[in-house]
């Protein structure tokens, strides 16, 4: 069986795992315009953490900076548990390129316990992803490919005809293209999936990119595997100013389940 | 003229400053029912950032994971620019007690430039601050003796007297008490100001601790120094589960301006 290109690029090979070393490269199958997909590079980070034979419980938090574009190519990526607590532990990771820092990233893993659960953000009302057409767009970088997704509003194709819109609002169901079972790796990458939001804003495409990204993840592994292929993913800028904007997202199951909110300061031109 | 405490608690002494070494202490003034304020610790994190003499441009981004309750006293807070590009600068902090991390960071730094702007999250109507009530705690722990609070929602007192709440918003009024200019390490204590969202949720207090806080900053030195001292700050909960819940909130001037928004994950038992 031919593995899955996300498995693929999420790979790491252990240069010393007890020191949290390990080597990893970017896939081209995830290749952006420039450099590989934002979302695969911090899920490479995370990687590092769930590949490290310390590592207690499952993630709850990750920050990733991008530093520097990720050169196609080889890289080390370095996880250092800082503190271990009885039920939390604290992570310092970094990719390196040639012995500079090209991502930063800290990450909490937890083990969970039942206790009261509600999910405040509720999943908007929206039809199935079998009765919305899939966005096609052989053109675009090889990344887009690696998603199927159906948008319900904010769709980019039409922003980019209609011109500027009163919000920054995408909303969309999307999967892995290929399908492939949802993990806490996937579910990172998948948090990136929002084109800029100030392209909406403005009505066209321009440059930009994420520079700090944060996912809190609310399922731990059992509950994604239950959760997947499918997720209703949305996100919307908040501020928009002096060559940065934020963005604040939401992922939920098909069944109605949050599994991960997530926020980006992103720069941009405009 | 006495200094403001707030200032008196994010003073730091260069260890050696070259190499991002400052030495720091709790202040009794912002002490919580264990260790200090969170919001204390944050800034705190970022001082050491502003002090370092190979700083560039201004805080766009923070995110402060609190590994570990940090014990009244001194720390060492260790700041490093691990890349540093034209118009951005990442950073890596920690806060060590006794050689031990008790409290990790990243930041962005980051030159600001003129662009587009717009915030698409804007400020509710609200009645202004001189014509609500004072918060009056005085048995409370002493940061909160530090911050005037006017609620506009999900007033402590109230949720705990009405029971479990159906939503989980908190909206106030708040400024520095006494009163003080806004800069960016206020704000990032500001930040943390609201108590956990899933006391009001469940109508009752209980174990809580902040484990990873975002700031996304939008604005700098200047704008905030005319935006302050009220803020506008209101923070909801988006999903509460196996003892983790998180939250998002927002910081306007009372002009109307944007200056922050804000993410946490939050241990708690219920």
């Amino acid at each position: 069986m031919t593995p899955h290109p996300f498995d693929e690029a999420v790979a790491l090979d252990a240069i010393d795992a007890e020191a949290g070393r390990f080597a990893g490269r970017t896939h081209p199958a995830w290749a952006n315009m420039v450099g590989p997909y934002g979302g695969v590079t911090a899920a490479q980070t995370l990687a590092a953490v769930m590949a490290h034979p310390k590592r207690l419980g499952e993630p709850l938090s990750l920050t990733v900076n991008f530093c520097a574009a990720m050169a196609d190519g080889g890289f080390e990526a370095i996880a250092r548990p800082v503190r271990t607590n009885r039920t939390t532990q604290h992570w310092i990771v970094e990719l390196q390129q040639g012995g500079e820092t090209v991502t930063s990233a800290t990450a909490v893993t937890a083990i969970r316990r039942e206790t009261w659960a509600h999910d405040e953000h509720a999943i908007p009302a929206a039809p199935s992803p079998e009765m919305l057409p899939a966005m096609r767009r052989p053109e675009a970088p090889a990344w887009l490919q690696r998603y199927e997704m159906r948008f319900l509003a904010g769709d980019l194709l039409e922003t980019l005809k209609s011109g500027p819109a009163d919000d920054s609002l995408t909303r969309l169901w999307v999967r892995d293209e290929p399908a492939r079972a949802l993990d806490v790796l996937s579910l990172t990458a998948l948090s990136d999936v929002f084109y800029p939001r100030v392209w909406r804003r403005r009505g066209q495409p321009g440059p930009a990119g994420t520079v700090s990204m944060t996912v809190y993840f609310h399922a731990g592994a059992q509950a994604l595997a239950e959760a997947g292929p499918w997720l209703l993913a949305q996100a919307t800028g908040q501020a928009f100013r002096d060559g940065f904007f934020d963005q604040s997202g939401q992922l939920w199951s098909a069944g109605g389940r949050l599994v991960a909110t997530t926020h980006q300061t992103v720069y941009f031109k405009a």
